[in-house]
């Protein structure tokens, strides 16, 4: 027992090092990750200019291989500290953890697999997680909300945008020859899409008078079309605005929550003074 | 008299199945339909893509041929089984059926028809009739209210920008030489529309100073403009908003409404314990 | 004075027909007019199309004489009709009219001197006078207000837009070669200003490192640079709709107002059971 | 002691002319400096044209030289007339100031320095300080609060915008090829940006099926998210300006406040009748 009690002790401070940032400890942690991503994302990029990649190959990929290490006994230090590790393995943070860490192992098992190595790419999305100390997070989570409220709307917005350019982009196919970049349906899609956005590559684009003139209707149908996300995101701000004003008023809606996470459950945003999870119940 | 109810009891059938989607019948019609008619787009689509075409030719002419005889099973359906099929046939929706079903026949007759074609890209117009059953139907209402309330105001502007890129581009016809695509007034008048609405592909563009000055005032003259289509309809959004709550408030504005579609007068939108038509009070 | 008084009748008459659409016969002048106008800028239009020009050269011509006489009797009417023809010669639509017809007359008399045909674009601007007819000039109205109103904030935004765009385009000069098109100072401004309203033409593009990561600063800078004009009008329009709302509510603000034009200063907008001008006292 | 108050005198002159607009030798100073300072920047930027720097070389470079040792006088009469120098000095007009003025002495002392001449356009920052006369600053100053209130909002949205970039970009960099302009990751993270905010060079674009796409996936998002930086901004200026219409309601919140400035600690805005600085109290 007295073993039991001393590995959970290990285990706690562990837990609390790395899931948590209230401690100095938990901080420096975080820190040290944050600098980690930043620089091995940079390198994956630098590893990717020709230049570079020709003259500091092996320094590079000796410190790819520095992170990667790290990264892994990170990853199995996560699984090891919490209580219910199957649930932090499939969660979100969990699997982009685990995907960003691997793909170096199977390049170096499996020659021609380098195309893996884009994934580490998301090792960025690990950021978020270390974000959670500081302030503007609430920001954030106001920005998320309004997004989240005004979600039905947007997709009904894209999915007409979606219909309209397949029947806009058909349209072109026929009208346009081949010879200015209309080579099929699915290409002139693309290409109305282009339009439609207001971003106007002109890789492709229209020669003929016909065509020109209904890219022109299209411009204008996408210059006026950029309103309604706006308008719909906009109207979602403002009301939550006076929402949170109400609440001001009314004073007692607002809690400082800090960044511990429930070991058992993985609950995020307990009060400052909470010693129980809001969640499992289980002791903080 | 036995033959006749006997008759309009099948009638009523074809129509609960066809224009409804409140019996599980009614669903599975609308469901097989939806990815009938994507389907067929796709088809559409890989059709123009020449390797494609080079390759399957033949199955996708099959293919074609068979969602064309089902599309036109079921035009006939639609119209013996209503009341008043004058009424369906000139309809929105009526019209869509024909002409997105008809094309095939067309060009199997006529030779060189294969223009006709195109036309069957308008079958993604049917999608908007089958997703009456999602239930964003409600979102999608909004913001066409929201749309058509601020119709007035956005002709306004459009017409505004369609006579500033007439003058415009007349005078960046005159300013500009022949040989950087200013070929003919209409063509300038295309690039002014390209440049006020930010798309600028680049394919024509000023190159004398003075031609590039007044590229700079349009592209800002542009960059404002779009200020007002996203100021009207976000005002509109805002104000819709508002008389929601106030209606959410009085608390009787609101009533679940069915997909029922009254077998007379085609009228739709009925209340749930509706029994007769609100237009034209035939029994539904 | 009985001569006079005939001679004040005709005039009168003319007035109302040319300055007013209330009556049968101003409306079917006006309609003419604005008929005549479309008509004469889609053949200014046409007249740059090269192969068009070379097979109608003539009638095209010949039209064009024709439309420049009516315009150049109808000012004179103008002038005649009204009893401070100095107050319209000098106003908006006065100075409009007069250089809308006569570059016709000056080509004929100069050779050298087509450049001026280009004018005749500004046509397109009386079809505002005429439209005071059609219901939505409330609409536009509103608009202009709104516009207006955030006049002032809307130059500050410029004058900032174009600082930075100095500041930056100096600096992109600096940094990127000859031979990717930033040949001078004011070509990268052009650059810049292209990239600020993200029109984005390519024709000028960075091509060294230091140069994409600042034009990609620029990109992001104007895409959250358009948030700001947006902000304005769309508080202005909401603002407004607000005190309409109010107005609306007190009932008395919104009187129905005709087309006439005082016959002695030319005010226009009088109430329908005016008899005397609001703006001078002379009879309507 | 006679001696000394002369002095003070003769500074206290040159301090009201130098930093105030109140009086009509103050003002003539702003006027001058204003016209100096663009006509010097228009000066810079034709340097810059190769075919004008060539003709008018000589007369550009005496200019430049004239327009350096006014600047430097002024400079030194600010530093001298203030009561305290090292406050203006490492203030941010202070290094504004010096920085714009000494870049024609480096590049006479140092040969191959020409870059530093770049630095003369921010001169232009300077117009700011003078357009303290001019009415809008009080609309300037109001876009500036609306944009400070939403900064936190705004670096979480940028934020975004660029992990997403990072993980796109090198998410393309490995579907598409190098031939299409993909050469690297950071190159790729750059078309990610030129796309996302709708600026579309040109000069990359991608090719494959899939590259294309990724590409309307990433156009889409653009366009939507554009939405929020105008949302943000939108609900900040209309909290804003209610606040204003309350602060209008109660009458006393806003006091005219003149351009005079603080000879001892240099803060801004006094009122009208203020004898003492509000800051430091010393006498005005």
């Amino acid at each position: 027992m007295n073993t039991k009690r001393t590995n959970t002790n290990w285990k706690n401070k562990i837990h609390e090092i790395i899931y948590e940032a209230d401690t100095p400890m938990g901080k420096w942690f975080d820190i040290v990750l944050f600098v980690l991503i930043i620089i091995s994302v940079i390198l994956v990029m630098l590893e990717s200019v020709k230049e570079i990649d020709a003259k500091y190959h092996d320094a590079l990929y000796a410190f790819e291989w520095v992170v990667t290490i790290f990264f892994s006994i990170e990853y199995v230090l996560r699984i090891i500290s919490i209580k219910k590790p199957f649930k932090y393995i499939f969660s979100f943070y969990g699997i982009i953890d685990f995907v960003s860490t691997i793909p170096l192992y199977i390049s170096y098992f499996f020659a021609g697999s380098q195309i893996f190595l884009a994934v580490r790419a998301l090792r960025l999305l690990r950021v978020f997680r270390i974000l959670k100390l500081v302030k503007f997070i609430g920001e954030a989570s106001e920005l998320t909300r309004a997004l989240k409220a005004s979600r039905a709307k947007i997709a009904v917005f894209i999915y007409v945008v979606i219909i309209l350019s397949i029947i806009m982009g058909t349209l072109m196919y026929y009208i346009e020859s081949d010879d200015t970049g209309f080579t099929s349906i699915p290409r002139s899609i693309y290409w109305t899409i282009v339009t439609l956005t207001t971003v106007g590559y002109g890789d492709i684009a229209p020669q003929t008078h016909w065509g020109q003139f209904i890219a022109t209707l299209i411009m204008i149908l996408g210059y006026g079309i950029i309103a309604v996300p706006t308008g719909i995101v906009t109207t979602e701000f403002a009301k939550n605005n006076k929402q949170k004003g109400n609440a001001a008023d009314n004073g007692t809606n607002f809690v400082h929550m800090n960044t511990q996470c429930c070991p058992s459950c993985s609950a995020e945003g307990h009060r400052d003074n909470a010693k129980h999870c809001y969640n499992c119940g289980g002791t903080l």
